[in-house]
C-alpha cells in the first residue's frame, strides 16, 4: 500500500475499494433475484462466498486496523464532528469483523445464497420440510456468529440482540418490549371494532378487492407512480421479482423491484410506492460527488428508519384519501370500468383494514402484529431451542391468536418471507418500528407544512420529498434512530402518534363517505 | 494457500477462483448491457477495473506461477494429452500476463468500460468527435499492450497480431490474406450479378422488408424458436440489449441477448438464431459436472469457431429454404397477413442478398467484405498510424469500394458496432472465418447427415445439435480453430466451401421458385 497523502486519504481509498466490492455483491444479488435461472444458483453462491470472505478479509486486516488506527492518531480536537463519527462507527464495524473466523463467514454466505434457492423452490411447492435442514443450518451459523460476535459489543446483548445490530443499531430486547406492549393491547380491539363494523358494508370492498386489474395496465400505473415521484431512468431501474426489495448498486444506480400479484389488484402499486420510498431515502443519504459513499455516514442509519421512509410513501402518501382521490380516475380509465364505484369506494380498497396471512399484502392496522409474531418465533428459534420442525404449527397457532386466521399452507404461513431464508435474523422489529417512525415524522411534517392531506390533495409531494431531503436523509448515520426521531421531532420515539393516525384513520374510513 | 493434495488438485482450487472472479465480471458485464441505468457507468467501471486487476493479479502472481510449475514437474509421461494441453495453454497465459504491467490492465478495463459508455452516447447522437477520444486512448493502451506482450510470444508476431491471439489463437496476418483474397476476388463480382439480375424482381421482397412485425409478435416468435431448439429456462435467460450478445455465467447459467430492429422485421429471430447458436457451443464445452469449467480445455478454441457455430444456425439453418418454408406459416398468422406471397417470398425476405450499412444486418453474400473493411482499418488504426480523426471518412470510402455504399451518418458507419469502443482489436475477422468454418463443418456433416436442406424440412435440428455436440463442442481448446477444421472435415481450412455453398445459394435464389 502507498504511503501517501493523510491517513485519512488512504483510509478513504481502502473504503472505496471495500465499497466496489460490496456493491458487487449486491449486483449479484439484484441479478440472482430478477433473472438468473435457477440452475445458477450454485455458481452465484461460490461468487457471494469469494466476495463474502474478500469483503471480510479487507474489513478485518491488520493493514486496515492500522489504517484505522492511524486515522484515529490524527483525528485532532478541531477534527469536524463527522469524521469523528464516521471513525466511530469503522472502530466498532472492526472490532466486530475481527472477533468473526473467516472459514464461518464464507460459510455463511453459502448458506444464505442456498437457503434463498432452497427456499424459492420449496415455497413453489408449499414444502416445509425442503427448506427445514437450510433453516436449521442458518440458525446454527448465525447463534455461531452472534457468540464469536459477543467479545466486541460495548455491552452486554442476547444473541438475537447482537444480530439484530447490523439492522437497528442500539436495540434491546427491552426497547422493543416497551414499544410493542401499546400495539399488543390496542391493535387487536381496534382490528376487532372494524370487522364488527365492516360486516354491514363489506360487500362493496369486497367485490372491488377481487378485481382483475390487467398485468399491463398495473405496470404503465406503477411507471405513471414513478414518473410523477421523480423517478428518473438514467440513475434507476425497475425490474420483476419474487418478493420486492430496493437496493443500491452504485452512487448513481439504483433498484427497485416489484411483482404483480394475482388476486391483489393494487399490490403492485403500493409496492412501488414502498420500494421507491426505500429508493428516495437512499438517493438523499449524504454521497454527493460519491465523496460520503465509501463512508458509514453515507449509509442508512437503521432499517427501522429505511421502512418508515418507504412507509411513508406507501401508507401515508399511497393509502390516503387525498391520493386515492387523485388516482381513481387513472383507474377506472385504464379498466375502463369502476369496480369501486368512485373515489371513496377506491380508498376504501386502499385501505382494506381486514387483517389478511401475507405480511407484505398486510394494511396499517394488521402490520405490527405481523411483526410481533415473527419477532416471537425467532426469538424462540435462536434463543429458546425451539425445534425447527415446530415452526409451521407454531406459526399458524400464534396467527390465529394474534389475527384470527389460519394459514391454509406454508407457502402463506411461515414460508412467505424471505428474510430467514437468508439468515436474516433480527430484521423483522425494524417493519413494525418504521410504522412509529414514520408517523412520529410526518406529525412533525404536518406541523411544519401543514396537513399532509391537504398538500397530496395539491400534488404536493416534491414538498414531501423536499422535507424529507433536509430532515431525514442527509443526516446518514451521523444519527442512530431513536436519535434521528428525538432530533427531527423534539421527543423520544413512541407508539402514540402511530396508533393515534390509525385511530382516526379508522374513524375517517368508517364514518359517511 | 493450503499445501494438501497434489499439485494438479492446487492449481484446480486456484483456478476455481479465478474463473470466479471472471464470471462476476461476465455477471456485471451482462447487468451493464441489459438493465444498468446509464448514470451507473463510471461506478460499474471501477468495479470491472477492480475485478481485472485482481484477475491479473492471480493470474500472474508468484504463487500461481509457483502452482504451474509444480504442477508441470508432476505430469509423467503417462498423464492424459488433456492435461499436458491445459497445462500448456496455462503456461503460454500465464507468461503473457508476467509481461503486463498491473497499471496497464486496471487502465484499460476503465477505458473499455468508459469507452463503452460514451460509444452508447455518440452512437446514439451520431456524434463521432465525442467517441474520438475515447478511442484514441484505447487504441493508445492497446498498443502499449502489444508491446508489453511481445516478449512472451513464442513467435514473432506484429502488434495487431499480439492483440488478435486471445481471439484467434496462432492466426497470422499472412494466413488472413490467402483466406481472404478469394473472397476480395469472387464476392464482389458475385453482389454485382445478384444486383443485375434482381432489378427486374425487386420490387416484392423490397415491400416484404418493409414488413412491419409487431414487437410482440417478434418476442413470441423468438421465443417459439428457442422453446424449440432446446432452450432451457432453468438454465438460460433472454434479454434486451443495444447490440445482441451471449455470454456465460457460470456452468450452468447461459444468457442471450436480442434486440427489435425498426425496418428489419426479421432481424431478431435471425440474431436470437445466431445468439442461441453461440449458446448452445458454450452450452456444449466440456464441463460435465463442473469438472473442466475451471480448465483452458472447458473454453471455445476461438471465436472464429464460436463465430462459426451461431452462423450455422442463423445461416445455414434459419436461412434455409426448408427454414422458411416451415416457420412463414406462423409469422404470416401472427400477422394475420402474408406480405411475402408465400412461403418462397419469405425465404427470399430472409435472404434478401442486397448490400446494406450494418454489419449484424448484413446476410452471407456481403458480410465477408464488411469484414474485410474493419480489418483493413483496424490495421490501419494499429500499425499504420492512420490518425483517429480520418475514420468516418477512411469507413464511408472504403464502404462505397468494396458495397457501392456511402453511410448517411457515422451512426450507421464507423460507429455502428461495439467491438472498438472496447477495445478489442483484432475480433472481427473471427467473424469471416466463422462463415468459412461453418461452411466446411456444414459440408461434412451434409455428407454424414445427409443434405441439411432435407434435414431441416423434417425439424431434425436436434440431429445437427447432436452431430456438432459429437464433433465439435466437446473439444473445447484440446486443437485450435485451423486444427479442429482439418480433424472434423479432413482438410485445411479454406475459403473453397464457402464460396461453393454461396454460388449454389444465388443459383437457388435466382432460379424458379
Amino acid at each position: 500500500m502507498a504511503v501517501s497523502g493523510s491517513a485519512l486519504d488512504r483510509l478513504h481509498q481502502h473504503l472505496h475499494q471495500t465499497r466496489l466490492l460490496g456493491s458487487i455483491s449486491s449486483a449479484l444479488y439484484y441479478d440472482q433475484n430478477t433473472v438468473m435461472p435457477a440452475a445458477g444458483a450454485s455458481w452465484r453462491g461460490d461468487q457471494l462466498a469469494l466476495l463474502a470472505s474478500q469483503l471480510h478479509e479487507r474489513q478485518s486486516s491488520s493493514a486496515y486496523a492500522e489504517l484505522v488506527a492511524a486515522a484515529e492518531g490524527e483525528l485532532g480536537a478541531e477534527a469536524p464532528p463527522e469524521h469523528r463519527r464516521n471513525l466511530q462507527l469503522l472502530r466498532l464495524e472492526l472490532e466486530r469483523q475481527r472477533c468473526l473466523d473467516p472459514a464461518l463467514v464464507s460459510a455463511l454466505a453459502r448458506a444464505q445464497s442456498r437457503g434463498n434457492a432452497v427456499w424459492q423452490e420449496a415455497r413453489a411447492n408449499n414444502d416445509f420440510s425442503a427448506f427445514a435442514p437450510a433453516l436449521k443450518a442458518l440458525i446454527a451459523l448465525r447463534r455461531q456468529q452472534a457468540s464469536q460476535l459477543a467479545a466486541a459489543e460495548p455491552v452486554a446483548r442476547s444473541p438475537w440482540e447482537i444480530l439484530a445490530q447490523p439492522f437497528e443499531p442500539d436495540i434491546s430486547k427491552a426497547r422493543l418490549e416497551e414499544l410493542f406492549a401499546p400495539l399488543k393491547a390496542e391493535l387487536p380491539p381496534l382490528i376487532a371494532a372494524v370487522a364488527s363494523g365492516q360486516a354491514s358494508v363489506a360487500a362493496p370492498s369486497q367485490s372491488a378487492e377481487a378485481v382483475d386489474l390487467p398485468e399491463a395496465l398495473q405496470e404503465r400505473l406503477c411507471a405513471e407512480l414513478l414518473d410523477s415521484w421523480g423517478y428518473d431512468p438514467r440513475r434507476c431501474q425497475r425490474a420483476r421479482s419474487a418478493h420486492p426489495f430496493s437496493c443500491t448498486l452504485g452512487p448513481q444506480d439504483f433498484r427497485i423491484t416489484t411483482r404483480v400479484v394475482p388476486g391483489q389488484p393494487l399490490s403492485a402499486f403500493l409496492a412501488t410506492a414502498h420500494e421507491w420510498g426505500h429508493s428516495l431515502y437512499e438517493q438523499g443519504l449524504p454521497r454527493t460527488d460519491d465523496h460520503y459513499f465509501p463512508w458509514p455516514l453515507g449509509e442508512a442509519t437503521s432499517m427501522g428508519v429505511h421502512e418508515s421512509q418507504s412507509l411513508f410513501w406507501e401508507c401515508r402518501v399511497g393509502r390516503s384519501r387525498a391520493f386515492a382521490g387523485r388516482w381513481h380516475g387513472r383507474f377506472a380509465s385504464g379498466l375502463e370500468a369502476d369496480p369501486w364505484g368512485g373515489a371513496p369506494g377506491f380508498w376504501r380498497a386502499l385501505n382494506p383494514l381486514k387483517p389478511g396471512l401475507i405480511r407484505v399484502e398486510a394494511d396499517e392496522l394488521s402490520y405490527g402484529l405481523h411483526i410481533v409474531l415473527r419477532y416471537e418465533l425467532e426469538l424462540a428459534l435462536l434463543e429458546q431451542e425451539m425445534p425447527v420442525e415446530e415452526l409451521p404449527s407454531r406459526w399458524n397457532r400464534r396467527m390465529g391468536e394474534l389475527l384470527g386466521l389460519v394459514p391454509a399452507s406454508d407457502a402463506e404461513g411461515c414460508l412467505q418471507d424471505i428474510h430467514w431464508a437468508e439468515g436474516l435474523f433480527g430484521y423483522f422489529p425494524s417493519y413494525a418500528l418504521g410504522h412509529l417512525i414514520s408517523a412520529q415524522l410526518s406529525a412533525a411534517m404536518e406541523q411544519q407544512l401543514g396537513p399532509l392531506e391537504d398538500l397530496v390533495a395539491a400534488g404536493q409531494e416534491a414538498a414531501l420529498q423536499g422535507w424529507l431531503g433536509q430532515h431525514v436523509w442527509p443526516l446518514g448515520r451521523l444519527v442512530n434512530a431513536e436519535e434521528l426521531v428525538r432530533q427531527v421531532t423534539g421527543r423520544p420515539l413512541s407508539a402514540r402518534p402511530f396508533l393515534d393516525y390509525l385511530g382516526a384513520k379508522v374513524a375517517d374510513l368508517r364514518g359517511p363517505h
